[in-house]
């Protein structure tokens, strides 16, 4: 058997409610998998090619495209809990009935949404570079990063996940040779639909009365992971997520914005592989 | 050469800063050792064995009772730099030019400020359960667990470092029986010891301007350890700590309360190790 890796893994793809839904997966199998949700405009080519093939040393990767999102068919919805609903339905049809689910930014959102609508299909969360429902982003400099041009294009990535400073910048230079490495890609989101996420990152970070009591039914064990000044979703979302979940675990790294784990990329697995082997 | 353990490491002593201070030495000599600081109303006997025997499986383990605690002459002073003025003291009469800190508790104010009045002499540091100058005591149980009588008497230990629920209370009685197991013991800390320190404390908590400035001059590698819900001293300030420190990580650990890493020794010292080693 072929073993396959982040830039070698062919795009597959499974039908579930409604969606031709488009993913890869790779890695040591036989255990539990671990299910990664990407950020805002972020398709499968997105993810760090370490994290994910670190991860599958010791698990099954399953990477894929949300609804309306890079390879796969269907419109985006505007709400977490309907992006979360399409993730549950993509996951069980590939027969998976126990799976760690690990979301990053906004698939940070999802995940915990997947976690509250499908109790029974989730060991583990691994949550980076997010917040919950009703976050504090008063500090956020999204906006900005997000509405500024970049030249090259792509180095949008570079703010959008490091700190502008020495370190976040060359960390932020190897993750996109990293990223570019694989040559079968699919395409970018589109305006539409991440005109669906920004309503969907709105309308989650409504700040209503008792926003945070759905944290309290999420009982299995989360490992939250933040950067020390994440300049998206400010680093006191990652606190109150650890102060409010009954079984979470949280791990702030220092010099770091909205993607530790790409700047730290030994230390995270190791620290998810404590998480996760425990 | 006989391999010492927390149980059987002979008690010894060196003059210093006209002080006798008690210590003992165990575990893999050849590397950056590790001085321990221990909390208030603590002596060397007081630690977890299960902790130190477990940093000394990879390095040198140091315990020490300060200035008037446990086996050492010597008046305690009522300041936290005082006590941090002896304990360097104590390292370098030891011969020692480089070694790694943890703190616990007072233990962890102590130890940054050995790493400000002496930052050449340390290369890592390690704060668990505890604050920065000017720490936010508000929602603080510390007057109610320590001015309440137990029976024992010991299980104010239990009260002092874990949750009072099921499983805090199972690790608390698992933790007394570890720490009792060792027979050479040194005397416990005084009333007038426990006066200065608990005078050294209210100094410590006094909050004036700028009172967190000095953690931007503590330039080294630092790993923060909470609880989730410590009731000594409150969690919010392993976040300030994390927040104001240049490099510091930090890591809240579930359901537990001062002494998370009594509650869950094999994961601290796995994340110790990654610190230390890294």
């Amino acid at each position: 058997m072929t073993t396959h890796t982040h830039d070698t893994a062919p795009t597959q793809f499974v039908e579930a409610n409604g969606v031709r839904f488009a993913y890869r997966r790779f890695g040591k199998t036989g255990g539990v998998p671990i299910v990664m949700n990407i950020h805002f405009r972020g398709t499968m080519d997105h993810w760090d090619p370490l994290i994910t093939d670190g991860l599958a040393q010791q698990r099954e990767v399953i990477l894929f495209d949300n609804a309306g999102v890079g390879g796969s068919s269907g419109e985006t919805p505007a709400t977490m809990a309907g992006m979360a609903t399409n993730a549950v339905a993509f996951i069980r049809a590939l027969g998976i009935s126990k799976t760690d689910v690990l979301g990053y930014s906004i698939g940070g959102k999802v995940a915990q949404e997947i976690a509250v609508q499908a109790p029974d299909l989730v060991r583990k969360l691994i949550l980076v570079g997010t917040g919950p429902r009703g976050a504090d982003t008063a500090a956020s400099k999204s906006a900005e990063i997000f509405s500024a041009t970049y030249d090259p294009p792509e180095h949008l990535w570079i703010a959008a996940h490091f700190l502008p400073n020495a370190n976040g910048r060359a960390a932020g230079l190897a993750y996109l040779e990293r990223k570019h490495r694989r040559q079968d890609r699919v395409p970018e989101v589109s305006e539409t639909s991440a005109a669906a996420q920004l309503r969907a990152i709105a309308v989650s970070n409504e700040k209503t009365e008792g926003v945070w009591d759905y944290l309290a039914t999420i009982r299995i064990p989360v490992l939250v992971i933040d950067g020390s000044n994440d300049l998206i979703i400010p680093t006191i979302n990652g606190f109150t997520l650890q102060q409010h979940l009954p079984n979470a675990q949280l791990i702030i790294y220092p010099d770091s914005s909205h993607a530790p784990f790409y700047q730290y990329p030994e230390l995270f697995l190791a620290h998810a592989a404590l998480f996760l082997d425990a």
